[in-house]
């Protein structure tokens, strides 16, 4: 069973604003990328498929606490942690550290709660987790969460 | 029937890069807006429903032609024209302009086609323009076009 | 002293993603879009400028409750109030609801706390809100930010 | 002396619109990502710096021919190749593959024309390639170009 994840990656001139750093909204697509590369470490698709079984992960919440800028050329490490794992959702905790610098550190914080669906008849329904993702995910030792 | 359209929006921080102008990009995003509340002001819907018969219009082409940048808190008019109507085609022709100054001027051209494309069994296939958009779009006229 | 703000928008087809309702992050933007605008109604630039007293407003925290999708050509209205004020940073709570329906209904929440900030030697350091600013913006009442 | 360049990368969540489908725009931040990995590559900052000497390249032209749609969880190579070197100004030819199926296709082709500038007194000026980068990149065979 696995509880964590870690990916790197650039900081793409497309990710930055005005401000010179990376648009806050994109660290959320920085956590997205570590989600869905842990899912496929895993051998688990994360959208969902044409399968009647196959399900989807809309989020519920979001939320990102940001301590030291990102500019275009850094390189940042998206670490992921399984939170908590509940009958119908998951909710993970992400540490993005900036790694292309002699000491790395710490630029931001997140958490994101994701439903499963499934699809009914056109509308989105809360369901549990299929025996085959829930099998291989687990909750993160607790001192990896502090 | 109906052969261009305005809109005008604020250029929004989102959409700027590090270089302090709107990311190339984003322009794109502009003429979509314009594309969309052309349609809508027709009475059409842009997006594939559940209907059997409804369509959807991805893009085959598109180019942008950048003359001068575009900041935060400019006001753009996006211009567009149809200019080329094929029976399971449409391409447009966008103007934009910053507006928000007392001498409006280019700062860009863009030119779309579009395909339009019904959902035969997962998979996107070009088909007619039904008759009930075909009847409310028509090309403009070539001065307009220049 | 002004405290809240409102404005309306589509959502448009590149605000989606492939579970055909808009990708959460978006909503991030949609509050931007609110923010820019109230700064805008009170004859206030959001963003840094050339002058040496201009400042920038750098996010510290995000977060987002979703509570129903939104979808292409829904309205979306965002409702923004002024949650919190402290020497250096505003805190903004949003409330988005969708309202091109016959019973408009709430979609989302959200949080964001910005950090005033001018830049000194290629450096974003915090500072005092300028008073221009302050005098014009104050807390929401407690019966409109539950 | 280099003429071309080639990155990988995954589709995400996020890349796509609710068409299913990678949102068109998408493939210009992958053409985006080729274009800054290969200026990594040669030891090139593509970013303006603090130096006096350092440029930037805003785009004044680009298009894309898309042949075949990207789906999350794709693999895309994004083939650079320099299409043309004049004194300040640089054209790239894009090609784009789904590489990650047992025969990998091509799904776009890209064009983008990137002009050298220095910022002078806060606005943009055309400037001749510095030596440092007009010594690293050279045009690439036209059989390549095809």
């Amino acid at each position: 069973m696995a509880y964590q994840f870690k990916i790197r990656r650039f900081v793409e001139f497309g990710d930055t604003d005005m401000a010179g750093i990376v648009y806050y909204a994109t660290y959320y697509r920085y956590m997205d990328a570590a989600e869905h590369a842990f899912f496929r470490s895993l051998g688990l698709s994360f959208a969902p498929g044409r399968h009647s079984s196959s399900v989807g992960w809309p989020r519920v919440h979001t939320e990102a606490d940001y301590v030291a800028p990102l500019r275009f050329g850094d390189e940042v490490e998206v670490h992921l942690l399984v939170m908590e794992k509940r009958p119908k959702a998951l909710t993970y905790a992400f540490r993005l550290r900036r790694v292309n610098t002699p000491e790395p550190y710490e630029v931001a914080r997140g958490k994101v709660t994701a439903v499963c669906v499934k699809v009914v008849e056109g509308k989105m329904q809360a369901t549990r987790i299929p025996k085959v993702i829930d099998a291989k995910i687990s909750v993160a030792p607790a001192r990896l969460l502090q």
